[in-house]
C-alpha cells in the first residue's frame, strides 16, 4: 500500500467528501507512451484507480484537491475537441491548473522546433503534459528529451500519427470490463473473451493501443477489415507472440490475435464488437470504393450482431459517421452500445492516469 | 421559500462574505431557450436573483461557491467574444469549471452531427450547456434530447439563428429595470412605459426576445426600420396578442406591440430606445442602398432624441457599428448610454440563470 | 512598509504555504506601458517582488490566493502562445480568473474598434488587462481611456508593435540579476556590466525595452547588427542621455550605449549576450541577403564567445531559429544558455508585475 500516493487525494475539498483509494501498488511509471510494455499490475491499478474516480463523479462536487498547484499543459499540435476537454475535464476535477496550446497561435509557425516548445513549457513550471501529435513518435521524444534533462515531467501520449492512443484503449478497456463487472472491473474479467475491431486498422492508432491492451488480458481479438485497410503486415503482431525473445516483456497469450478480410467470422460468437471511424478522406485516396460499399461490407448494424453473443456490445472511439461504419439506430440503442459509457470513462481513467503520474512525484 | 435553492449560494467562499439572496420563489424551469413562454413571477425571480449577484460583483472578492464541482460547457458553433466571456466570468464567480468548445477544431468538420457533440459533453458530465448556433431550433433540438436521455443536464440558448436570445433580452431588462430603480429592480416598473427598438429587426434575435419580455412587462414596444428589414410579418405578433388562445400562456397586454417605416413616432416621447447592430452584409444582400443613407434614416443621434422622453435612456446589445446605428457621441455619453450597464449586468443576469438553472437539480 | 499590499499575499491557501514578502516600497504605478520612465526604486521592487514568487514556485503547491476572485483579461490582438500562457499561468498561480480574448472569433471581425472591446471587458468587471497588439500605443490607448472613465483597471502592455515589452525586459532583468547572485538579485548588480544585444534591433520592442532598464541599472550596452536593422536612429537613444531635460526622469547614467555594425567589438569582454530572433520576412522584405550570411555575420556561436569574459551567459527572448541567430550547440549549453532560466523567470516576473498592480488597488 503506498500511502505517499494515497494521501494527496484524501485531502478533499471538504471534510464531508472522501474518497478511498483501492490502489494497493506502487506506480512508478513517469510516462504514458505506449501499451505495448503495459504489465497486468498496470492494468489493474489503472482499473481500480478509475473506478475510485467514477465514484467521485457520481457526487455533486465532482472534484477533488489531488493536483492543486500542479500545471497540466495540453499540447494538442494536431487538432481535437474530444479528447482534449476530457483530459481539460480530469486535470480540473483534480483541481490542476491547465494550459492549452493551440498550434495556430502558437510558437511553431515562427519557426520553433516541437522540442523547444515543449522545453519551454517545462521552464514555465509544468507537471504533466498531454501530447497529440500528427507524427507517430513525438510524445516518446518529448518525453526522452524531459528525462535527459532531469525534470520530473510526467508525458502522457494523447495519440500520435498511427501509432499509440494508450488512454483511449485504456478507457476502452475500463468501459469493457465495467460492462463485464460495474462493481470491479479487474483485468482479470477479459480473459476468454472474444473481442471484434472492425474498419480501418491500418490507419487507426486507437486500434494498434486496443490490441496490447486487449491481448494482454487474455482476450481473443479478431480484427476484420477490407484489404487496403487491414494490410498483412498486422500479422507480425500475431507472429511477434511466437517471438516472445523479441520483446521485453513477453505477453501472457500468444497466439490469441486474428485477421479478417471478411466481416462475419470476426462477428460470429463475439462479446465485444468494437468499429473504428473511416475518414472519409480514404476513398480520395482510392482506399474504398464508396462509403455505401463500405457500410455493406463492414458497417455494423442490429442485424449482423445476430452473429455475436446475446449480450454483445458494441464500442465506438467517436467521433461516429452514422450509417457508414455503424447505424444509426444500434448507435442509440441503450441495451447495446457503450459508447456513451466510453466517454463518462474517459474522465474517470484520464483523472487516475494524471493521479498516478503526478503522484509519483509527491 | 426555496431552502434548497438558497443554501448553495450561502456556501461562500470565506465567512465573512455572505450572500443574502432575496428570491422567494422555486425555480422549476430546466431549459431557457426562449421567452415567449416566460411567466411574470420568473422574469421577477431572474431580476431579483440578478440584483443579488450584482452585490456579489460590488465586492473585492466577486466570487461565490454556489456552482463548485458543476461544469458549464459553452458550445458556441457560432464563434462569439462577448457572449461567450459573459458567460465564462459568470460561470467562473459561481466557481463552476468551464468547457469551451471551438467550431474550428472541432469532431463537427469529422462528421458527427451536433446532437453527437452534444451528448459528448452529457458524457463528461457536463451539468449545463451555453448553446449557441447559427441555425434557429439547435439549443430546443439539444434540450429535448438531453430530457430525452433522461440526464438532468440544463440548456440554456445564447442566441440561435434569427430566433431568440433570452439572456441578452433579460440582461437588457435588468438594465432598463435598474435604470428605474437601482436598489428595486422589478418587472412592473416597466408598466405603461414606451420601449422603442430601432433597426435590423428581420435578422435580430435579440429584438425577438425583446418583444416577448417587454410586452410581458406592459411596455409599449414600438419597432421602427426600412420595410425591407422590419417587414409586414411582424404584425403576427401584433396579431397573436389578439387571439390569446394559440398561446398557451395569454400575454398580459394584448396590442402593445408597434410597427413603423419611419424613426419618429417610435421615438416621439420614448423612455427608452434600444438600437440594433447593422450587419455590413444587409448592403451587399441588396436590403439597404448605403450606410450613409440608413445612418440618416434610423441611425439614433442626439438631436433625434430630442422626440422622446427627457429621461430617454439608449440601449444597444453590441457590438457597435460607431456612425452607422447611433452616434459616436452619444455612445460615450454616461447620461444617455446604458451600454456599459449592459455589459455588467450580463454577468450578474447569467449568474442568476446558471444559478437558478443549476440549483434546481440540487 | 506596505501592510495593505503585502497581507493578501499572506493569506495563503492552506496555513502550511506562507510567503514572505521582501517589499518594502508602496507601489503606485497603475499601468506598465514602457520601461522609459522605470525609477531604480520600482526595478527593485519588481526584482525583490519576482524573488519572493519564485520561492512560491518552488513548492509542491505553486499556488497563493492573492488575486482570488480578480479578473485578469488577456487582449491579445496579435496572436502568441508563449508570452499568453505565462500571463495566464503567472494569474492562476495568484488564483485569478483568466478571460482570453482570441481576435479570430471576436467582435474586431463584426466592426468594433478596440477601445470599445477594451471597454466592454471592463464593463464585465475585468480587474487587469494583459494587452498585446501589432501596433504601437494600443495599451498605451486603452490605458488613458481607463484613466478617462475613472475605472482602477491596470493595464499591461505585453508587446506593442515595435515599441516596448516591458514584461520580457523586466524577466531578462531579474535573470541577468539572478546569474550574478542568486539570493538577492538586485538591481545594483548590473552597474559596470557589459551587455550586447545582437541582431534585429530595429524591429524588436523587446531590445527597446531593454535598452531602457539596462542603461537605468549602469550597466554599459553595446547594440549590434548589420545597418538594415540597426540605422543610425538609434543613436537618438545614446544622444537623449546628453540632454536629460526632455526626460522626466534623468537617466542615471548617460552615454553607456553603443552602436556596432560589426558583432566582435559588441562582444569583446561583454558579461551578457542577448541574441534577438531573426523573423525569416526580412529576407523577402530584402533588409538581408540570405540566412546563411546573417548567421556567419551575427549569429552566436561558442567560437565567437571566446571574445567575451570566461563566464558569459547567453540569453534570447524565444522563440529561436536555431543555426541563425544562435548556434544549437549554444543553445542546448547550460553552462552558457540562461533561455530556460528567462522562461521560468517569466511567470515569476509576471507574477509579481500582476500582484504590485493588483495590490495597490485594495
Amino acid at each position: 500500500m503506498s500511502f505517499s500516493a494515497v494521501t494527496p487525494l484524501l485531502q478533499t475539498l471538504s471534510t464531508s467528501d472522501e474518497v478511498t483509494l483501492m490502489s494497493t501498488t506502487t506506480w512508478t511509471r513517469r510516462h504514458i507512451i505506449s501499451l505495448a510494455d503495459f504489465t497486468n499490475e498496470e492494468y489493474d491499478t489503472v482499473l481500480r484507480t478509475a473506478a475510485s474516480f467514477r465514484e467521485v463523479l457520481s457526487r455533486r462536487t465532482k472534484k477533488v484537491p489531488t493536483l492543486q498547484g500542479q500545471v497540466v499543459a495540453n499540447l494538442f499540435f494536431e487538432p481535437s475537441t474530444r479528447t482534449r476537454s476530457s483530459f481539460e475535464l480530469a486535470a480540473k476535477r483534480l483541481s490542476a491548473d491547465t494550459l492549452n496550446f493551440t498550434p495556430g497561435s502558437s510558437s511553431l509557425t515562427k519557426g520553433e522546433t516541437i522540442l523547444d516548445t515543449a522545453k519551454t513549457y517545462l521552464a514555465m513550471g509544468t507537471d504533466l503534459m498531454v501530447i497529440r501529435h500528427r507524427e507517430a513518435g513525438v510524445p516518446q521524444a518529448i518525453a526522452t528529451e524531459m528525462d535527459r534533462l532531469d525534470s520530473n515531467v510526467g508525458v502522457l501520449n494523447a495519440g500520435d500519427g498511427q501509432h499509440e492512443h494508450p488512454s483511449q484503449a485504456l478507457l476502452d478497456l475500463f468501459t469493457i470490463c465495467s460492462a463485464l463487472d460495474p462493481d470491479y472491473p479487474s483485468f482479470s474479467l477479459l480473459k476468454g473473451k472474444k473481442v471484434a475491431i472492425v474498419g480501418d486498422i491500418l490507419h487507426s492508432r486507437v486500434a494498434r493501443s486496443n490490441i496490447w491492451s486487449l491481448t494482454a488480458s487474455g482476450a481473443e481479438v479478431h480484427l476484420a477489415g477490407p484489404p487496403t485497410l487491414l494490410p498483412k503486415l498486422f500479422e507480425q503482431y500475431t507472429a511477434s507472440r511466437d517471438r516472445p525473445s523479441s520483446s521485453l516483456i513477453p505477453h501472457p497469450s500468444p497466439g490469441k490475435l486474428f485477421l479478417h478480410w471478411d466481416l462475419n467470422p470476426a462477428l460470429e460468437d463475439a462479446d465485444f464488437v468494437m468499429t473504428l471511424r473511416l475518414q472519409k478522406e480514404r476513398m480520395t485516396q482510392n482506399l474504398l470504393p464508396s462509403l455505401r460499399e463500405y457500410h455493406q461490407q463492414f458497417g455494423i448494424t442490429s442485424d449482423r450482431l445476430k452473429l455475436c453473443k446475446p449480450n454483445v456490445k458494441v464500442l465506438h472511439p467517436g467521433p461516429t459517421n452514422r450509417g457508414v461504419e455503424i447505424s444509426s439506430e444500434l448507435m442509440d440503442d441503450p441495451k447495446i452500445s457503450l459508447i456513451p459509457q466510453q466517454v463518462t470513462s474517459g474522465v474517470a481513467v484520464r483523472m487516475a492516469l494524471l493521479y498516478l503520474m503526478g503522484s509519483g512525484k509527491a
